[in-house]
């Protein structure tokens, strides 16, 4: 990533992002302080706030609302994955010790709760009614869909399903990342829906090479084993694809019944590889990019514009 | 509750509440339909509710925008029994099945964290972002209180710890239901601090009259085993008081250790009852009462008034 010339524009306004991040700890229980450090320190792209700083720069947005919008943004995603590792039972993330692996169960809850409520605080500070329903909005569409994805594991999902799962998983904060900022600039109304599109279409990108990265990343990289969702009897792209070209591969079966030895996910890991799935996968999430930088044609030139680009070609050439 | 005159008033209004917050659940995964009609079929007094109705009312605040309101506060309220409950391992809450006891803790999760998001819907609704941001600020005081007594819990407290616990665990909400009334009411800034100051005091004594009923109350009618916090290591104010008049009482102790038999737990209850701790702790609450009719003062004379009135006196006459 530190090749990339967007993030070095930033690197300033992303440590002050990660400073307001960190002053919502003040003034509460130590052990909450000592999470949200620990959070902070186990990284993350930070590719949500880099949304919102180029989208409402290049519009013109307040610096400061942009900061807050930002650290509020990247606190509600923070309070998901917490939630989330504790439902998984993940115990690394990012290649780190995940909070639930070294907390009880109700102490991950509750830290995911302080997160969302300073997340809220964040994003009222900016003083936008719309922004703050937006807010709210998207945090039920990924509940929603965390639930859907629950309820539904273990089953087969049509591919129509996947796309739906991963723009309710990931597609939906990325959009809010790209609108509320475009919403909080001083620009014409007819501004929104391109920012909201550009988010979307790239966090659906994302989401596809998460997905991909499962089956082909380095397990050092990646920072959790490979071939977690199929272990976990979640299946994605790839895996899906794969199904329609092989409905008799009984491994898929037992993934799902959560029967399958290691042995026998290994050898369906590398069918899976070599079956040119991987490469339609990618196709798909190119088609995203594609949809995504189309969308920046309703904005002005300027040098942002060019930053945007380039971040969404970044997505889908990350770690490839 | 049926025979207090303030609920009938507003009666039809709490039933528009109830139908606002069952509106959440439209369009979203069935089971969270299913979780949410669960939760309010499990009942509850609405007091919440019923203060920010009464105050709203009474300082001619918009109606649509006190059910707004009234229905959110509720919202965050459920959400955080919900966490609550996963917290405790509590199987009953109001002598119900809790959500927790059937579903697993991931569904739990996530069924509180799709409420807050909903209460948070609602919220901005109001249009209101000072409403926003106290509601957010409410949520980080009782999360932080709910951390500090997950891990108090074991440990000897003090009565001022106590009563800071208190505040945060329900004063903050009930102040929240009046405040955030005044604050959508088309009166002048200084009715908000007397508004939140009712809302806190009666939120206190509340609380001190649920700790009480947990020595004296009906089992069947409070909804859960008596002595049920001492069971799980938590001091509240009359057990409190207790260790003040008896330090050598070693059962304490191990009830805070966890290695106290139910037999052993049995005779400390008795202990505590007869020790006169239980009326020593209802002056406290008595106390708060007065505090809460006496921020009335600063209101006008008017039916609404009345009923406030009787509302901060039905708290601790309430199954004593």
């Amino acid at each position: 990533m530190e090749k990339v010339g967007f993030f070095d524009l930033l690197e300033d306004k992303l440590i002050l992002v990660d400073e307001k991040m960190m002053s919502r700890s003040d003034g509460y229980h130590p052990d909450l302080t000592a999470a949200l450090e620990h959070l902070m320190a186990s990284g993350g792209k930070r590719i949500r706030p880099i949304i919102t700083l180029l989208i409402g720069s290049m519009l013109g947005a307040n610096e400061g609302n942009l900061i807050s919008l930002s650290a509020s943004i990247e606190l509600l995603h923070t309070a998901t994955l917490v939630h989330d590792d504790l439902i998984d039972g993940a115990l690394l993330r990012r290649g780190n010790p995940t909070l639930n692996s070294h907390w009880t169960p109700a102490a991950t809850v509750l830290t995911g709760d302080y997160i969302f409520a300073q997340a809220a605080l964040l994003a009222a500070e900016i003083g936008s009614t719309e922004a703050m329903s937006l807010f709210a909005q998207t945090l039920s569409i990924i509940v929603n869909g965390e639930i859907t994805q629950l309820f539904g594991r273990n089953e087969f999902s049509s591919i129509d399903d996947y796309f739906n799962r991963i723009y309710e998983k990931t597609g939906s904060l990325f959009a809010l990342s790209a609108k509320a900022a475009a919403l909080i600039s001083p620009v014409d109304k007819k501004s929104i829906p391109p920012a909201e599109e550009f988010g979307r279409e790239i966090g659906k990108a994302f989401q596809i090479v998460d997905d991909v990265l499962d089956f082909t990343g380095d397990q050092t990289r990646v920072g959790k084993p490979i071939g977690h969702d199929l272990r976990q009897g979640v299946l994605t792209l790839p895996a899906l694809y794969y199904r329609e070209k092989n409905p008799d591969d009984d491994v898929l079966q037992d993934c799902l019944d959560g029967t399958a030895g290691d042995a026998a996910v290994e050898d369906l890991l590398n069918r899976i590889k070599d079956s040119g799935v991987i490469q339609q996968a990618m196709v798909e999430a190119k088609a995203c990019i594609k949809k995504a930088i189309k969308a920046l044609d309703e904005f002005p030139d300027c040098n942002d514009k060019n930053s945007l680009v380039e971040l969404a070609e970044y997505i889908v050439d990350r770690d490839i």
